[in-house]
């Protein structure tokens, strides 16, 4: 097992990495606040670790409670069967909410957790990669709305991540990859040695070889708790980790959510901030033909949806909350390893971008 | 016009009390960030103010939404009729919220504000007595759900609070009457001198008298900010606020919101309280006929609902936020101005001090 640990001053906490950490009772009692544990799962996981799960928690008063599974019951009704599980089960302010799911489930538990009572405990059990890798940790928590991903939420930090390995053996390989796009990620904006591991090692990752997934968690962990320590609210440098998601976020909106995996989506969205970054002579060619390679031999889409046109792709964009005195900001890069923010692309290499990428270019 | 400041580091803020606040741009301009406003009120406020609000905020391009009237209303499903309007006008993450009106208009617009894009700014301008001398205040912000009032919120507080006590020359007699609830609240709770005041100025208070009114809200707000500056997540001394209030929630969610004003049902819980307070020998009975008599004084009710017994207040106050361990906490009195938390309550008095006031006993 691996300890990481996210420094938030009071509010930090650690990242357990390893195999068989589900089961672990003495692991996670320090972080359980209270005599009640509500832990929050789908219809997907639950019949494979809610059982496992339960036992660990069985000091405590235990309820469980089962969303039906996929980012389009990412939204506030949902949520509210969260609601309704805790008052009905009578749960007090000093209780612990945990979230046994990909990150669908992390990010509505921790938004229920940010918003009951005005605030309980909460403890991140992700069972995907993407999960494991980049939404459990950070705090970010929320619900999307129809006309945007993730404008509904808060900020609320976990007391600690626990990230088993072995849950990814019983994840599929849409899931696997998808994963996989926010660990490429980390090595896009920060980190070039990583990247240069990833090309080397893709294929053990497709494999699920245990010591290569369990670098590639360390590693994008290491990655966003720094980042995260920096800027907890993204004030500023924090709004590097969403290259590829403005494209990425306006592809899940216009489809509806859940038709694209989230990493799918931010899949794309990374090879179209490399094309926009190219055309606004940023970066140069053979980057972006790394970051092409990479992105399609992780098995993702390159290309758009095919009924997602400039003006579709402008509709959504204009919502996204990097948007600033209407400007939409993205997040492109100089090299691979460094990401800049800036509001100041050039309209007409954008919308050579989009269309360069829809699906029936 | 009289200034007061709330004390919280990087959050604090200022409440300004006066007469014709509404229209100076000047004072307001300083806290609205960004160029968006998005004024929120309601059916009953809008017709009265909100041109005039409007024109304060003309250099700003201004949008308004305007929700239906009553507690009934403060729950997530109208919550989300601010987050439509604020997208549906793509409001970016750099934008001011601005709550007109009471405290469910108060507590709406500032949930809204804590979780639209993970938290923006917002404006407290209060148009209730109620809101003007608590509910404004304090950064609670939150809606109810069936089980439970004010189970889903956040801690947000606004950047600034506009006290106009004009708008209380439109406020009919209840409303008048439920907001002098809170106010004789902070007697009670801390300020026996205060209290002394409002025996002696109740008339004064009925009667809209602009001294009275505004020497009241003034007092009442440094109260009430001396005492979140002190605690502002409520970890501890904060909860005395909450006198009367564990009553008073249960006769709110059990007569479904609305048909009881929060203030009606505070006077009521504060007598209870007082009443518990002396079955457990800790308040003489010449204070409990000071209470008694001021909340009369004040026309407010002083009986529970009819159909409300012993099983019924059981029932909503187990699911109270101040319950710890499954023990329900009450705010008792020792005496006037001075208040103690404490769950070591006996359940023969609790259950004589709801029949006592049981409005067929």
């Amino acid at each position: 097992m691996q300890t990481l640990n996210v420094d938030l001053g009071e509010r930090s906490y650690p990242i357990y990495i390893g195999r068989d950490l589900l089961s672990q009772s003495k692991l996670i009692e320090p972080y359980v606040v209270g005599h009640q544990v509500m832990i929050v799962s789908n219809e997907t996981i639950a019949p494979l670790y809610l059982e496992k799960v339960v036992a660990t928690f069985s000091q405590y008063k235990v309820h469980t409670v089962i969303l039906p599974d996929g980012e389009q019951y990412k939204s506030l009704d949902i949520v509210k069967m969260i609601y309704d599980a805790l008052l009905e089960n009578r749960f007090e302010r000093k209780c612990t909410l945990v979230a046994l799911g990909g990150g669908v489930i992390g990010d509505m538990t921790g938004f229920a957790a940010a918003t009951y009572q005005r605030g309980v405990p909460f403890i991140q059990i992700p069972t995907t990669l993407l999960a494991q890798v980049d939404s459990s940790v950070g705090g970010k928590t929320g619900v999307n709305h129809e006309l945007g991903k993730n404008m509904i939420g808060a900020f609320h930090q976990p007391r600690c991540v626990i990230a088993d390995i072995e849950t990814l053996d019983t994840l599929d390989d849409r899931q696997l990859s998808a994963g996989i796009a926010e660990i490429i990620k980390y090595g896009l904006i920060r980190d070039a040695s990583f990247f240069d591991w990833l090309e080397a090692n893709m294929q053990k990752l497709l494999d699920r070889d245990a010591a290569a997934l369990g670098y590639a968690i360390k590693r994008s962990c290491e990655n966003k708790a720094e980042i995260v320590a920096q800027d907890e609210q993204e004030g500023g440098i924090r709004a590097i980790l969403n290259l590829g998601h403005t494209f990425g976020h306006a592809i899940e909106a216009s489809t509806g959510y859940g038709s694209w995996l989230h990493g799918e989506a931010v899949g794309v969205g990374m090879l179209m901030a490399g094309d926009l970054s190219q055309r606004m002579s940023m970066l140069n060619a053979s980057d972006v033909q790394r970051i092409d390679n990479i992105v399609d031999s992780a098995l993702l889409p390159t290309r758009s949806p095919s009924n997602m046109g400039y003006d579709s792709f402008m509709k959504y964009m204009s919502v996204d909350k990097k948007v600033e005195a209407g400007a939409i900001r993205f997040v492109l890069l100089k090299a691979i390893g460094q990401a800049v923010i800036t509001s100041a692309y050039d309209q007409d290499c954008l919308q050579q971008t989009i269309e360069a990428h829809h699906a029936n270019s």
